[in-house]
Parts: structure tokens; C-alpha cells; sequence
């Protein structure tokens, strides 16, 4: 069987996911990894180096997930062949010996400019995760993608991606009802970034967590009108400096607007080696939640949970399968971006056709 | 907007469900119900006909769901518009005012013949759940529909359906791990009826309930091998005829073959009034799991959960969805047998593909 050759843009968090990951994916092998740093220092599993935890955290900027993390994730030793570690600058040269190229920058700078301009060249699948600027980056690649014959999968990971697919599928077989998404038990990089911004902050970790009250009465049926900070509470483990003020810090982390303001909040302060040792794991998850009515008011409920161990390696798990999908849609010429929403399920599967309808439907 | 107009095969339980749940569609209406019945003698919601609760054990055998319950479930009035209720001998002069057939019989003996059959003159939807037979009925529809240029969605509800594509996805993002099915609380129709069968019986009904130790194992990462058996236990209520003899019933039931023998199973003795009041509703539901591994040894969990007051309503509704997709694959020019494995997500639902990418993704 001819292998579908991965190609990795950004080697952060997500990029090293993607290559822990596609070593359990027999029908791919992984072509290439291409990084903006200086090759020559880059430590990489399949290269046989094995640890990045030497990196400075200015060193993973690159990638999403790469910069924002307390502790660095790291894998010592991949079953992942060598494949050689490009810089960036080269890319073009490699159109022809690569199938789908998976975009592991970050959303804010990294995502909207690759994304059209890697389409020109490749088949590609990103993890844009910026909710409300979908609909922009979805036009600027798909005019790339059709004008070029690739296929561009964006968004794909589990929220945008898993938890997406499950709102458009409860919502379309129970079309009476609310969907709901909790987030957490999880890290929130953006909340934990800003506490760290305060004045005697050495380090912290903030997790999101979900309003177990509010999950019980959706199960009920109910169908309440929730905010987001009625949905979730927040628990902050901070690290303060020495003769640091920790009172202050409290009250500052309680009334930050936006992030903190709305939300029962609970802060815990602890050293620096226990933050190290007891919140270094990149955990996440949620659940979409909904309760349609048929008939004579029978309620369906419907729910979809993940805990995840590893927010970087689940969401590189699933644009691993993204990628498959992008190669089969462009085998049959297609072209365009394209969303979960667009991907018959049996286009992410190793497994085949005839098989799956044997043994899984 | 034109209305996709949908046709109802078979009168049962799973019938009078698609006709209950399409007002919910406002892009679908009901052209026609096509029955095997008297038509004069067929109690129609749409027709204005108040209730079925009338109707004898024998008048309801028609469609699935429909032969087997303890008592009918109806619905007394329901928002959809008179259509029809035409004799199914007639059927073939409506192969141009329907775009989709739901075919609404039961897998044993009506949906193996009328599958193919109908295929020759329609779109078709169906729910043919013997799974060990999907693959003979998947080639016998897909011959017949792609002479004749339609599409047939077979096996659609929750399982087959919303259950496999769990099964589907989860083992495309998480290729390592073991993915297990679990069902009930709800009704099982086969083993309520083994009950019925036993000498001294006047009624009964089987609940399968999902072993929530086996569940636990599983949710905390575990990857037993654990038999049907072993995932669920069995919850019998049942009524005796006066004079018999309750503890040779019970003795039958818990060493029957098959049924229940492999099982944890409690009988409780009730009276007919209390099974009629209480066990009434054809509840059912499960779960899927999966825990996959990633990296070192990082546990990734998924689970979809159904809880559902009415299985065939529920079902019913699936249907619908699956409708409207055979009917956009059709105007795409597509044909033969589908699976909801083949059906790219966002034609299952309502919403245009912009607002789904803008609101759900």
C-alpha cells in the first residue's frame, strides 16, 4: 500500500503531536517537519534526539499550544521513522513529495496567512480555532484551495471539530431543543497568561471548570438560558513571588473584567515545584449536551463527553484523521476548503468500507 | 422554498413517529402514508383522527416497533398536515410526486423485500438493524438503486446509526484503544417477548440495564474484555395469570438460554395494571465508549450517551435527517446504497452550510 505522506508546518506543541501520533496510523508515514527555527538546533524525536526539555520557552514559541504552556510536553522517543527537519524557506520544493500538509501554527498570527498561502502548493488541514473569524478564513483559503486544485480541511480538532460534528448532529435528529457546550475540566492558556501578568505572580495555571448544577438540570430536560459564567466556574493554583502581597493578587485575579469578573472564581496559592509537578499536563475536555422533545413532550437527551489527558496530542490525533480525509477528497477531485461538516465519516477511518459497515454500523 | 416531500411505508410505531416528528422539518411535508391495511379502517393523525388507542395488538402488527409492544403509543393530535393514507398496492403511481419513501417496517420480513423493491421508484430511507445481515442487505439495496438511479439510506436510527458513527469517530481520532457499546436503560422487545411466552404469564416487560462497574472500568481507562453478559444485567417485570405457580416462572426466566441465562437477572412480580401504568413508554438509550492512548501513556476518553423517553420517536427522527440527505445526495446526482457512514454531516441538518460554519463550528 502506497502511504500518505505527512508533511508537519510548525513544530510546537501540536507539530509534536501530530508526530507521537502518526505512527498509529499504518496507511501514513511522516515526510517532513518544517520549522521557521534554525534546523541545526532543532531537537526531534524521529532524528533520534530524546528530550526538548533543555528548550527555553522563547525557543517554543513556534506552533500552537508551544506558547503559552507552563511545562513543556515532550515525547522521548517516538516509533515515528526519522524524517528530516526542513526550514521553512524550503517548503516549495517539496510539493511533489508530500500529500497533505498539517498547519500546526497558532490562530492568531500563524494560521490566517499560512492557510491560503500553503493551499497554493498543498493539500492541507489546519486547527483554526478562532470561532468568530471561521467564516474569513474559510472564504481566504477555499479561493486558494479551488484556484490551486488542493483541498483544505480547516478547524478540524475537537472544539472546533469532535464537539462541532455532535451540535450539528443532535441539533439535526432532535430539531426541538437547546445544545449546550461546557468546557473543562480544563487548562485555559489565555486565563492562566493572565494571571501571570500581575505584579508578583511567578507562575499559575488556571482550569476551567464545569457547573456540575447546571449540567444536572440539562440532563433533566431542562432547558435553561445560561451565560458562559453561569456555566463554568474558575480555580487558579498561583505561584507568588517572595514578600509578594497575596491578598492583593486574589482580590486582582477575582475582578479582572472579562476573564475573571463574571465568574465564581476560587484561588490557591502554592510554590513554583508544585505547579511544576501536579499541573504540568495539558488536560481538557467538556461535554455538548442536548435534550430534544418529540411526540408528547418525551424528551431525548443527548450527550457527548471528553476527558482528555492531552489537549495537544487529541487535537493532533484528529487532524491526523482530518489529513486521510483531505487526501481520499482530493484522490476523488475535489477541491476547496472544506469543514468536518463536509467529511463523510468513513473518509476518516484506516478502516475500509465493506469493514466498516460489518463490524461497526 | 420547494418542500421535500416525503412518503411513509408501513403504519406501525416507527410510522406514526416520522408523521409526528416532520412537522419539526419545515422544509419537509408528508405527501403520503401507504399501508397494507383497509385504508377505510386506518386511524390517521393527519386524517383528524383522534386517537389509536382503540386499536387491538393485531391491527398495530404493520412496521417496527409496532408487533412487539406492551401498549400502543399514540399521539392524539400532531401539527403535520392531512396527507393520505393510501393502500401500498397503489404505491407506484406516487413515484413522481415523492422524494423520499421512509420505509418503516420491521428488519425480519418487511424491510430484506421492500428495501430492494422500492428502490426501483424511489429515494428510500430505512432502519434495518440485524446487524449481522447489514452486509447482504447493503448489496442487494445497492443493485436495485443504482439501476434505477436513487439513493437508499440503509440502517439509519441510533443503532445502527448514531451509535456506529460514535463507534466510527472515535476509533478514527483515537486508533489506540477498545471501543465498547453498552445498552440500556430501555426496553428490549425480544426478551419481553420470551417472557410473555412462559406458561402462567399475562404480561411483561424486560429492561437491559448497563453494568455501571463495567462502565466505571471503562471511564477510568480500563480495556477489559468483557462479554454481553458481563456489560449488562437484566430487570424483568412481569404479571402472572391468577393461580400461578410465580416461582416456577421465575426459575424459567433466569435459566432461559440465550435470553437470560448469561445474566444478572431480577424478576419482579407486578400487577397488569401496574405494568400498563408504569412500564408503558418505550424507553431506551446506552452508551458508547472509547479511551484512547496517546503519547506516554496519556488516556484520551470519549463517550456519547442517549437517553430517550421514546425509542421509536427518537428513531423516527434520525430518519428524518437521514431523508433530507438522501435527497440532497439524489439532486447531486449520486446513487445506490448509503450508510450514514457515506453521508457528510451537514446534509443531515436543516441549517445552510454558511450558518453551520458561522453558529456550530
Amino acid at each position: 500500500m502506497e502511504k500518505i505522506r505527512i508533511g508537519i508546518c510548525g513544530y510546537g506543541n501540536l507539530g509534536r503531536g501530530v508526530e507521537s501520533e502518526i505512527a498509529k496510523n499504518p496507511d501514513m508515514e511522516l515526510a517532513a517537519v518544517f520549522t521557521r527555527r534554525d534546523v541545526s538546533k532543532v531537537a526531534h524525536a524521529g532524528a533520534g534526539v530524546s528530550s526538548m526539555r533543555n528548550l527555553s520557552r522563547g525557543e517554543l514559541s513556534e506552533g500552537a499550544g508551544g506558547d503559552a504552556c507552563l511545562v513543556t510536553q515532550t515525547t522521548d522517543a517516538t516509533a515515528a521513522a526519522a524524517a528530516p527537519v526542513v526550514s521553512i524557506g524550503e517548503i516549495a520544493s517539496w510539493k511533489d513529495k508530500i500529500d497533505v500538509l498539517i498547519l500546526c501554527g497558532g490562530s492568531k498570527s500563524d494560521l490566517p496567512t499560512q492557510g491560503p498561502l500553503y493551499a497554493k502548493d498543498f493539500n492541507t488541514v489546519d486547527s483554526f480555532d478562532t470561532h468568530a473569524k471561521i467564516p474569513e478564513h474559510f472564504e481566504a483559503v477555499d479561493a486558494a484551495a479551488k484556484a490551486a486544485g488542493h483541498i483544505s480541511i480547516i478547524s478540524a480538532g475537537w472544539d472546533p471539530g469532535l464537539f462541532s460534528l455532535m451540535r450539528l448532529y443532535m441539533g439535526a435528529v432532535a430539531p426541538e431543543g437547546a445544545t449546550y457546550t461546557f468546557w473543562g475540566p480544563g487548562v485555559s492558556q489565555g486565563h492562566s497568561e493572565a494571571i501571570r501578568g500581575i505584579e508578583g505572580v511567578a507562575g499559575a495555571i488556571q482550569y476551567t471548570i464545569p457547573n456540575e448544577g447546571a449540567l444536572e438540570r440539562i440532563r433533566g430536560g431542562e432547558t435553561p438560558e445560561l451565560t458562559t459564567g453561569e456555566k463554568h466556574t474558575r480555580l487558579c493554583y498561583v505561584a507568588a513571588k517572595d514578600g509578594a502581597d497575596k491578598a492583593k493578587i486574589e482580590t486582582e485575579i477575582k475582578t479582572m473584567p472579562n476573564y475573571f469578573a463574571d465568574y465564581d472564581t476560587t484561588v490557591n496559592f502554592v510554590t513554583l515545584e508544585e505547579l511544576s509537578k501536579n499541573h504540568s499536563k495539558m488536560k481538557h475536555g467538556g461535554h455538548v449536551l442536548r435534550t430534544g422533545k418529540t411526540g408528547e413532550g418525551n424528551n431525548q437527551s443527548i450527550e457527548f463527553t471528553l476527558k482528555l489527558d492531552s489537549n495537544p496530542e487529541f487535537t493532533s490525533s484528529v487532524l491526523i484523521a482530518c489529513a486521510r480525509a483531505a487526501y481520499r477528497l482530493s484522490q476523488k477531485g475535489e477541491s476547496g476548503a472544506k469543514t468536518i461538516f463536509d467529511i463523510p465519516p468513513a473518509m476518516l477511518s484506516q478502516i475500509t468500507p465493506e469493514k466498516l459497515r460489518k463490524e461497526l454500523l
